[in-house]
């Protein structure tokens, strides 16, 4: 058989191998060391390595996008020599980073040739004004008109009672030379409305940025996203636990606590702090005040919508489920209570139903699936789950009550996605000891929700638990026990713990899992159903929000959350939420198009339509009981 | 010569009289008292009687508008009989309320075919929702929307935070029957954009008032007219002096304290506390709530304007005296601070300059001159000195800075129009002896503007003071005599008083009159000549504000004060500020009419013109240096 040469570039010297050795075996003979946390199998990734030149031939791409591919990544333990090949072993680190980071972060770039006169709301305009005298005693607010429409083309410019109040200073500070930001809903039509929102005195460089920001208000996260309107630029990111996370940790028991008296107040105070925190934060990284702030945009589900502006929520967690407003009209911050300038203008983007939110309607933005000829499946899994499934031609949509049992509630020893939580897990098949990695690299706390489908998946595959998910007390090992809440895995002993209790998960934990990952796979399947197209058929699956940022999708696939198709048909977007808000923050035409999009989703309530009921008796299965939709997982299954 | 039969209502026995016999004389002869303040010379009016049958002729008819004479008053001392005659004799109180209070009063008459649908902008709506289900999710705001197109037409409805925090909360308790508050700019147009201003649960009865105010914030007093939007009629009018007096009498000082550390706050505050507590006042009369008026009109001059919405008013006293804004956009109460419905709307009627404010379109409106065919001219004398000359065909304005002397400041005994100031004066042109009417028939503290102009008539006629204004102290009477201040006129000696000081004019305060006079007198002038329209040919003289409230028409005349011409030109309008403010509230076609006005309208700034000086010191006499121009009060002398 043909030997090769294999160079590894964290040892000096080369090592051969014949055709048809795997990676890994090729640089254990070279003395590189390469971590295998599942035991070979391919499903964590932590082996991925970069083929610099010559020839591999990738047996599986598991874990790898078609990107990391285009730069030559390839799992070590799934991949076989073919040829000579120089091969670099990245810093463990930088694995996991590219594998748990969130993606989007380097994504941002502005749309490509974007041009604030052509996209964006908000202008800033020089203005010379005549000075006046004793032949002309024309006031102050005609003469900024008037020079407004001679010198910019503004026919009609309105205002407000501030900056009436502001004008005459700015005007003679300014000697008749002003600064004016305008405001129009579009610039399109000559005789546009245009609302002057703040003055200046003189003529502000034109490079002098004008703050907008794009805020995605989560029931856990709100992320913010400072962005300089004329050119487009994110410039700063930050992101916050919602305050109001005291108050509840789904929005459920935050439209009980809101219901209460004056906890619609205390609610409005809570999310309005955090916010108003993020932008200082954000703010101070750029060196900017939060009032020089003329304009967000702000996504986030309907309930976040709803106690964010103070409207009662009482009837979107009651039959049937309406809420008060889905389309929110343009507002001012001030009305608002955000600390931006008291005339900024704040747009909330417009929702489908209670529970397809902005989030929603500004995720299918940023995804780009209002547009696409394939047929693609959207979902994001926060605190809740929602599912939209198109193309250009029709798109549907529907919230699954999948519950918080991803995001750690319901679960034993389940937490949210902060340091000390397990957020992988890997079982050897043989020993049933696990590994796992740590967020933060500390002692362990407990299990977030990416832990959780990762811990299942392997339970299951290592047959710890079986197709109906009971844990298999038969097995001989120290890890599977009784406990207080019936049978348990032993995931981490108290002496590896922070707390120094053991980390578990028992059968209650485990059904509560599979209900809440039947939810979602039946929401898919009602979905699908509802307009006749097979789930094997969607072109792409496209997954946002905070789910979708640390999970690991085949793991997802192994439990039955996630359709079976191949790797390269998943894709992470990140917080689309966020990122639609962005894009709606400095594009009046994506804005509309956001518009257009919650008004084209038929939205499907599942607890109105039969069929969810079978799909989700059907999805209480490891995978799901109809193992022809899983194939690979089959496979896979076969293989251990 | 032939005997007539008079019979006078207040004795049982007739009297006989041959043709020729003044009123007074038969009267006497009867038994009968009539009051002569003016000693018989047609000048006080106090003498008016009825005449219910039969026939006399008028010699004059000073103080009588044509509406009285055709209700058969007469002016007994210059009335004589021409045949049998009943004469009735009215009460004296009856006659002085006639003379003395505001005649507007009565006429607040809803303008012929009313008809809410055609001119007002707020509608009041009964619409029923379609309840939601779980087969039609629509959210609560777009359902509202749906009933308002389906069901009114309104194919365009907007609203704000407020209203979308309460929807939920109305069509639930009104079992989705719901009232509607709408206001549109107009509802002429198909697509005209509607504002949902409040909303009720159930239907409103259809003849429930829909409360409107319109507010004239005068220098001085603030006047109210609290309206039922929907039948267009006054049901309550209330007035009550701006607490901003406290800080300065004129706009001048008040502009000055305003533009000092948190003066204008302060400013602002006194003028709401005001409105806010007339609209208590009025809502109280009518068993209603201030938070029920949706929608105001306020008229005032442009630095009561400016003061009211905390807009920085320096720039109207500093050259080239130009004002922040004329045309102030529609904005909320909550906004402006005025104890209304929160979401109550607020329009600011437009003025034209520093110093003709929207209390003078408002009193153009009222007048009706910009639609008559005759030359008008029109003058709004209250703390400041505006006047308007023109026609349908054209409009010219100017601001007479007369200072405060008719308010009774610069005056020695001078004093606002209120309990215990002298109102009318007459001297005996033997004795020098005056007498005198006190507001309140109390004792007097000090003279009012109408009691000042009175008394300098009266002294000018009986030769006390001389053309130039100054006293002649030749004169034998223990009244004229040296003082503090110069020579001076005792009206009223300390015995009579109520602070038990003699009441006096001195030289100063006459120059101080003479002053201002002369400056409202040139501002006729410097607008006749800027058209070349001679004075004498002008139509007729409408008196708007609180001057032409208590003012003795004859006596400005015979100061020349006022255009000498026959007394039927002249007539008095009341406050036309308030009353064009009441137009503008229940008419949007009439609201549309006074932008027009205030953009037709040509200023003329007098400091600016070289006629006004000339045309000034021609008039620093009495009547004037030209008498030529005064051939009635030139006659009345000669009679003396």
């Amino acid at each position: 058989m043909a030997q090769h040469t294999v160079k590894f570039d964290t040892v000096p010297e080369p090592t051969s191998a014949p055709t048809g050795t795997l990676v890994t075996e090729a640089a254990a003979q070279a003395g590189v060391e390469i971590n295998q946390p599942c035991g070979g199998q391919g499903r964590c990734g932590r082996c991925a390595v970069v083929v610099t030149e010559g020839e591999i031939r990738r047996r599986s791409t598991l874990r790898l996008s078609s990107e990391d591919i285009a730069k030559g990544y390839a799992l070590a333990c799934q991949s076989v020599i073919e040829g000579d090949a120089e091969i670099t072993v990245p810093p463990q680190e930088k694995i996991e980073r590219r594998l748990t980071t969130d993606r989007t972060a380097a994504e941002v770039a502005v749309p490509e040739g974007y041009s604030p006169l052509q996209s964006q709301t908000i202008r800033r305009l020089h203005l010379d004004l005549t000075p006046p005298s004793m032949d002309d005693q024309t006031d102050d607010w005609s003469r900024l008109q008037i020079a407004a429409r001679k010198q910019a083309g503004v026919t009609d410019l309105k205002t407000s009672l501030e900056m009436l109040r502001k004008i005459g200073g700015m005007v003679r500070e300014g000697d008749w030379q002003v600064t004016a930001v305008l405001n129009a809903k579009t610039w399109d039509c000559p005789d546009c409305p245009a609302d002057l929102l703040d003055i200046h005195p003189g003529h502000i460089p034109e490079d002098t940025p004008l703050w907008g920001a794009a805020i995605d208000i989560g029931t856990t996260t709100v992320s913010l996203w400072l962005t300089d309107l004329l050119t487009g630029q994110v410039r700063a990111q930050v992101a916050e636990y919602n305050q109001q996370i005291a108050r509840g940790e789904d929005v459920i028991s935050r439209i009980i606590f809101a219901s209460k008296n004056g906890g619609d107040e205390k609610m409005r105070g809570l999310v309005l702090g955090t916010i108003n925190e993020l932008l200082k934060r954000a703010c101070k990284r750029v060196k900017a005040e939060p009032n020089q702030i003329i304009k967000v945009s702000i996504s986030g589900n309907s309930t976040m919508m709803h106690l964010l502006l103070g409207i009662p929520a009482s009837s979107i967690r009651l039959t049937p489920f309406v809420t008060a407003v889905n389309h929110i009209p343009s507002m001012s911050a001030k009305d608002v209570g955000l600390d931006i300038h008291p005339r900024g203008v704040v747009d909330c983007l417009p929702g489908v139903a209670s529970y397809v939110g902005a989030d929603i309607s500004a995720g299918v933005l940023a995804s780009g699936m209002d547009y696409s000829q394939d047929v693609i499946l959207f979902m994001d899994v926060g605190t809740n789950g929602e599912i939209v499934l198109g193309s250009s031609d029709w798109l549907v949509t529907c919230a699954c009550s999948a519950g918080p049992a991803f995001e750690g509630a319901g679960v034993l020893h389940g937490m949210r996605a902060t340091k000390g939580a397990i957020e992988e897990v890997w079982i050897n098949g043989e020993t049933y000891d696990p590994s796992f990695r740590v967020i933060g690299g500390v002692k362990p706390r407990g299990l977030c929700g990416s832990g959780l489908i990762s811990l299942l998946a392997e339970m299951f595959l290592t047959g710890v638990v079986d197709k109906g998910g009971s844990i298999n007390t038969k097995i001989d090992s120290p890890r599977i026990r009784d406990g207080d809440h019936g049978s348990e895995y032993v995931i981490a002993w108290g002496h590896e713990t922070k707390h120094g209790e053991d980390i578990v998960i028992t059968n209650v934990d485990v059904d509560n899992l599979l209900r809440a990952k039947a939810a979602i796979y039946a929401g898919f399947a009602v979905l699908a159903e509802s307009v006749g197209v097979p789930l094997e058929t969607i072109d792409q699956v496209l997954i946002g929000g905070s789910f979708g940022k640390y999970i690991n999708v085949e793991k997802a696939v192994e439990i039955g959350l996630l359709p079976d198709m191949s790797w390269d048909r998943f894709q992470f977007l990140g917080n689309t939420s966020v990122r639609g808000a962005y894009l709606a923050l400095i594009d009046h035409n994506l804005r509309r198009r956001i518009t257009e999009i919650a008004a084209r989703m038929t939205y499907i309530e599942l607890s109105a339509d039969n069929t969810f009921y079978d799909a989700f008796m059907s999805a209480l299965f490891l995978p799901h009981t109809d193992m022809t939709l899983f194939p690979n997982v089959a496979a896979t299954m076969e293989k251990q």
